[in-house]
């Protein structure tokens, strides 16, 4: 078990057939047209920033990671696909096929923007070279991984950035997309920033902090809730955070205070309230009052009640007193904004005599339209080791071109230089071996924490966009019939 | 294996650990206080239609019941829960508890509504009587497997709603939220009504029909678009549905046309044409006139593109003669909606007399406050076997009493009487041992394809909400303190 993936000890088997039905028909095409070994180069990207963040934090990375190590079809996939009929209700694939399908490896270069990174639209997060075959087939698991991941860690860092300081817990669980839409997201949201999880399979895989108080239905099962408390306390001293709003907050919080003094008789304390209901601001500052003249100023006050980050900010701003965040509903499914919308598109192909031809995916808009050719991104940083601007360029060129245009206003500015650079793009994968040391999950964290960091003080004067030469080769792709 | 569930057969282990860890701290405080057998009711329900959706489709059961069919802490579990500690830096739980829950079976009755059922706000989806301890701890894998999936497939029987008659094909697995999310929704939107989905490891263990066409990567791989589409139906003749937008969305129907002649002098035929971007509802008209001057009136043309229920409708509305439509991202996550808000509360627990204590989750708004006590839900039909009306009673009572409340708009209406009636909870599970013959999948897609038709046929006249006893009785306990 590494502390950064699950897939491998969650699940029972390998996952090949985690994939559409085309990626299979679309093999089986290749396979029957001898192209499947063309040496051809996928890369995945997202066109724009969710939640109108200014950078995603990219993240999945090692859970994609962990896939492709396992990819493999089983004796029972290949059962399965060979169940598969046309139209003609005749096999859609034929037995040598599915023979080689039982024996195929995955032996591609994978490179990727480390887990924890900002990042921002049109950078590619992977890039995939090898046969067509297998970088194809390999597309919807790698979106599933990425997309879903990146999406709730960046919402996890705008929730943390709304209260700094502050503890925020993920107590999503009940809303999560399935079981796995749990573990996976309070991964995420842990890299994003989260302090913990209320979740304990995600702790236990992860070993991610968990964290929670009591649900109203203790309360209720004993119907006074004084005695409640002391049910609690006298049982676990050492954890006592009260909800106080199952029937009414103000006599919720005298009831904590009177069980905190007798936990003070043995030695322990009142760690906290929670606030589930109600007006969290007005109600805050009302339990604050009532603890601080009680003498329970260290007793912190958690709040929870469809929280995200911008009526997190709301509360802040009017001066509420909550130190402990509980977030679920909007953070463990992104909220309004439920999916990342990366792509992942073919960006070259060998031809018969071994050269490099780039391939677009035409749009209307060229924003929109992929970008041709085969890419690395540099990161450039001032004296003061500020991120300063992002550069996309062609890989084959081997350094960028002259100027960096921003895609989203055209606008032309010099490279910076001299000035101290990184490459994005890290070998992960070499023809199908790992080549890669995969971060432990708090590093994958840490590295979260200092890009939020990096980027908050690079701020306005950041920018981001395709090389000279990449914008160029763009156009005339564009002009292409 | 069965058609229903998937847990079992796609995870390696028991999931008992699928908890927030407050339902591990009040399972020990139960315990520490000698409460954990006190017989307990909980009832999970929803407070509000999601989409604004007459009803919800009531879905995950199948799952629900694997899930409990499994529970069981592993020998991992326990070592995992001995590890935590409390804000003394001491074990939160003490050996004799670990013990305890190493030990522990589920053994608890419990009552559902079918699979498939169209539902209300406030009834009780899944009812479990049984020991405190046992009720309590299966609270967040419940939330998580029922509300998800009724949210779902309530999703999609908008869709296909949106589209009577069509094909609804569901694309999501790239934006799902996790591997899992894909699978669960898969098998959630198929139950709506989808016909079927992309995603392969769904067709494998639930049997759903799959279906796919291609990639513009295949498109983009040839260069030329007339020759991929010539490789495609070379390896392929059987399945020829063309994307037609990779370049120029006229040249690729063009293109397609031409291949589409070649394929009939090999007895086959061109299957659809896809378009995935651009104005769908007049490229649809130009392409369905292209392809029927040229004879081939019989070939489909399927859209894709952001589609939700709304835009297909608006489609529709405009007259494009679309027949397949791919739903993807807006389907498989819920879109704007990520998640149903379903909820489980404490009902009613034993005193130490045996007698039953209702018990309730107060709230300054009456229709947010729980219902107290133990509930069924009676659906009463007309001569025609058209729902007129659902009362949730308290099951003490043996019978609803007089008259329905509906709790949005607070309306009396005497019960439909004399009236056919079913009573929608059965019985799941007694004592923990399974007794409810568990449907395959397709029994349930159909259930719940037969209750969208009679919710059709109702329509306005149907009205939902608590007899008149239960009514009196929320008043009651809304106004004790």
């Amino acid at each position: 078990m590494t502390n950064t993936s699950h897939l491998s000890t969650v699940y029972r088997e390998k996952f090949a057939l985690v994939a559409d039905l085309y990626h299979l028909t679309m093999a089986y095409g290749f396979w029957k047209n001898g192209l499947q070994d063309r040496p051809s180069v996928f890369q995945l990207y997202y066109r724009r920033n969710p939640f109108g963040n200014p950078y995603a934090i990219a993240t999945g990375l090692g859970l994609a990671i962990d896939y492709l190590q396992q990819f493999r079809f089983t004796v029972e996939d290949i059962h399965y696909l060979g169940s598969l009929n046309g139209a003609d209700g005749k096999p859609l694939f034929d037995i040598g096929f599915l023979n080689y399908l039982q024996r195929l490896e995955f032996k591609c270069d994978v490179y990727a923007i480390p887990e924890g990174t900002a990042v921002f639209p049109n950078q590619p997060l992977i890039r995939v070279e090898g046969p067509l075959l297998q970088a194809q087939i390999i597309e919807s698991a790698l979106l599933n991984l990425i997309n879903f991941s990146t999406l709730i860690a960046t919402k996890a860092a705008r929730v943390v950035q709304a209260a700094p300081g502050d503890q925020i817990l993920e107590f999503g669980l009940r809303r999560a997309q399935g079981l796995d839409g749990a573990l996976t997201a309070s991964r995420a949201a842990y890299i994003g920033g989260c302090h913990a999880t209320s979740n304990l399979l995600a702790g236990k895989y992860y070993r991610i902090p968990v964290r929670g108080t009591h649900a109203h239905s203790w309360v209720m099962s004993y119907g006074d809730e004084l005695k409640s408390y002391r049910g609690f306390a006298s049982a676990m001293p050492n954890n006592c955070i009260f909800l106080v709003d199952t029937y009414d907050t103000i006599s919720g919080i005298k009831n904590a205070i009177e069980v905190g003094k007798e936990l003070r008789t043995t030695g322990h304390d009142l760690i906290g309230i929670r606030l589930d209901s109600g007006d969290l601001g007005a109600l805050s500052k009302i339990a604050r009052q009532m603890l601080d003249e009680a003498g329970f100023n260290n007793t912190a006050i958690l709040a929870s009640d469809c929280l995200d980050e911008n009526s997190i900010k709301k509360l802040k701003n009017e001066g509420a007193p909550i130190n402990i965040w509980g977030v679920g509903t909007e953070l463990i499914t992104g909220g309004t904004q439920a999916a990342l919308g990366g792509v992942y598109k073919l960006a070259a192909i060998q031809d018969n005599d071994g050269a490099w031809e780039y391939r677009i995916k035409k749009s209307e808009d060229l924003y929109k339209m992929s970008n041709p050719g085969i890419h690395q991104v540099r990161r450039y940083y001032n004296a003061a080791g500020i991120p300063q601007a992002d550069v996309l360029f062609e890989l084959g060129k081997q350094e960028p071109e002259q100027e960096l245009i921003e895609m989203h206003n055209g606008k032309a500015s010099p490279l910076p230089s001299p000035a101290p650079f990184e490459d994005l793009l890290v070998p992960i994968f070499k023809t199908g071996a790992l080549v890669y040391t995969v971060p432990e999950l708090h590093q994958v964290r840490e590295r979260s924490i200092q890009q939020q960091l990096l980027f908050k003080d690079a701020e306005q004067d950041f920018i981001h966009g395709l090389d000279r030469y990449l914008y160029d080769l763009k156009q005339r792709f564009a002009q292409k019939n």
